[in-house]
Formats: C-alpha cells, sequence, structure tokens
C-alpha cells in the first residue's frame, strides 16, 4: 500500500513538473529585460490613438500605479512603478460600417516602465515590446524607442495624454 | 448642554442635505430612463474604433458581465445585464506626431444595456447616450440607435467585436 501511495506521488510530481517546464516554455521570453506584465489585459483606459502614417489602431492602458496618475495633467512626472500599455492592431475596415476603421491582427504590444534609477539612460523608462500573438520580443535597450520618444521630453517622454472624460 | 448639542445636530443633518441636494443636482439626468453607469471610466477594454464619416475616436468598455464574454466570439448573444460602453471624442492630430489621431474634446458616451424583457423593443436591449463634459441627455428612445444596430443582427446587434490581445 505504501509503495502504491509513493508511486502514486511520484506520478503527480512528475506531471506537476512536466507542467510546470510546460508553463515556462509558453511565458514569453522578456524583451530587453522586461517580462510581458501580467493582466494587463485588464489595466484601465488611458486613451485611444489611430497612427495614419503606420496604418495601426491603438488602445493605451495604464497599471495601477500610472492610473492613479491620471487626470493630474499639470504634473508631468509619471511615479515610479508606473507601466504604460500600448496595445496595437493593424487596420481594419469594419465590413458592417466601412468608415469605420477597427482592430485587425495584432501588430505588436509594448510597454513604458518608469524606474528612474534602473532605466538612467532611457529618460527614467524602461522599454519592452513584443511583435504577433506570439509575443515575439523586438530585440531592442530601449534607445531605439527613446529617440522618438525625446521629441515629448516635457512630457516625461510620454506621448500619450490621458482623454477626457466626464 | 442639551440644547447646545441638539442645535449642533440640526446644523449637521442640514448640512448633509445641503450636500446630498447638491450631488443629485449634479447628478446627470437619466437618458431613454437610464442612468449613467457608475465607474464606467474603470472599465475593461473590448476595442477602439475611428469613426471616419464622424471624424471622432472611440474606445469600447465593457462592465464586469459583459467583459466575462469577451473572447467568447463563437456565442454571439450578450448575457444579461452587459453593459457595453462607447466613450467618444472629436478627432485632434497630436501636435508631437501630427500623422496621430487622438481625443480632443469629448463628443458623448453611450451605453448598450442588455435586459431583453425590458428592451423587447429595441432588439433587448436599452439605449443611453450623453453628450459632452456636461453629460446632456440625448433625447431619443432607443429607436434611432436601433434602426443602425440592426445591421448587425447576427451578432446581437452589437457592432464591436472584441479586440484579439495575445
Amino acid at each position: 500500500m505504501a509503495h502504491r501511495y509513493t508511486g502514486f506521488m511520484l506520478i503527480a510530481l512528475s506531471l506537476l513538473a512536466a507542467g510546470s517546464l510546460l508553463a515556462d516554455s509558453q511565458k514569453p521570453a522578456p524583451a530587453n529585460g522586461i517580462e510581458v506584465p501580467r493582466n494587463y489585459k485588464t489595466w484601465k483606459l488611458l486613451s485611444v490613438s489611430h497612427r495614419l502614417d503606420k496604418n495601426s489602431i491603438r488602445a493605451i492602458l495604464a497599471n495601477s500605479v500610472a492610473h492613479r496618475h491620471t487626470g493630474k495633467t499639470s504634473a508631468n512626472t509619471w511615479p515610479e512603478g508606473s507601466v504604460i500599455a500600448k496595445l496595437v492592431w493593424k487596420d481594419r475596415t469594419l465590413a458592417k460600417w466601412p468608415d469605420a476603421i477597427v482592430p485587425g491582427a495584432v501588430s505588436h504590444i509594448e510597454f513604458m516602465v518608469k524606474d528612474s534609477n534602473k532605466y538612467a539612460n532611457t529618460g527614467g523608462w524602461g522599454f519592452a515590446r513584443w511583435v504577433g500573438m506570439e509575443l515575439k520580443p523586438y530585440d531592442n535597450d530601449g534607445s531605439e524607442c527613446f529617440a522618438c520618444h525625446t521629441k515629448v521630453r516635457n512630457s516625461d517622454f510620454v506621448f500619450t495624454q490621458p482623454a477626457k472624460l466626464p
């Protein structure tokens, strides 16, 4: 009986280990040393945008730290721990309303992570991007992202201004 | 002493009543018998859109009932209690990135409330809209909204298809 119990436990532990390995292999690789933030899909809305030069439409979400900053637009510095998500889809025309552009395939998702010490070389923000539904890390150290974001140095390197709502 | 206490209580109660009246007067009037849903700004993202015919950009959010439906696109019927928010801003060009359209002034916010019995005449959905930051109720019984939404009868009268995310 003890042998059967030990055997059962060994099988159970092996299954757990295999499951854990599988979970690890399914987890996307980090980009610029940053992991895909958990639960980013449930974050709150900051704004939306449509990039006519890229034919892509976007939602900008905020983690809880960043969201508490929303509405304080006079405070142009985002607090430490802020994470801002930009979710980017290729343009698609809505078949039932051809004048509406809506999300098509996922282009990429990207994040700005505020940590002034860790990312001192890129304005205090770590930049990370993953491409497509397969979340392929976009290989860069953030300097490519930062090069464009220097345009908005005066708003703490963030393009997004939180959308007003009543 | 008892008189002073009573006097204090009367003043306190008066202030409370005044505050309550003030809160009521600040509360937007219902539209089509529907109140502005509380906390709608914190709801989760369903999708985004850009209406080229209206020069307006939109975020579509879901209450918790509707959000649990997300991803179940084969189930074309939204559950009772679903509320879908459409938040609509006038197009604005982002000064620091002129090829980006971003939210300008609030145009209106509108909601679809699923209650098959109550709103049997309009596809099982109650439609409500408020205009501008002042949340002026848009005067209609939902039939004007419903007239357009009949185009998407096959997706339970909802234009929005939840945006895919990895």
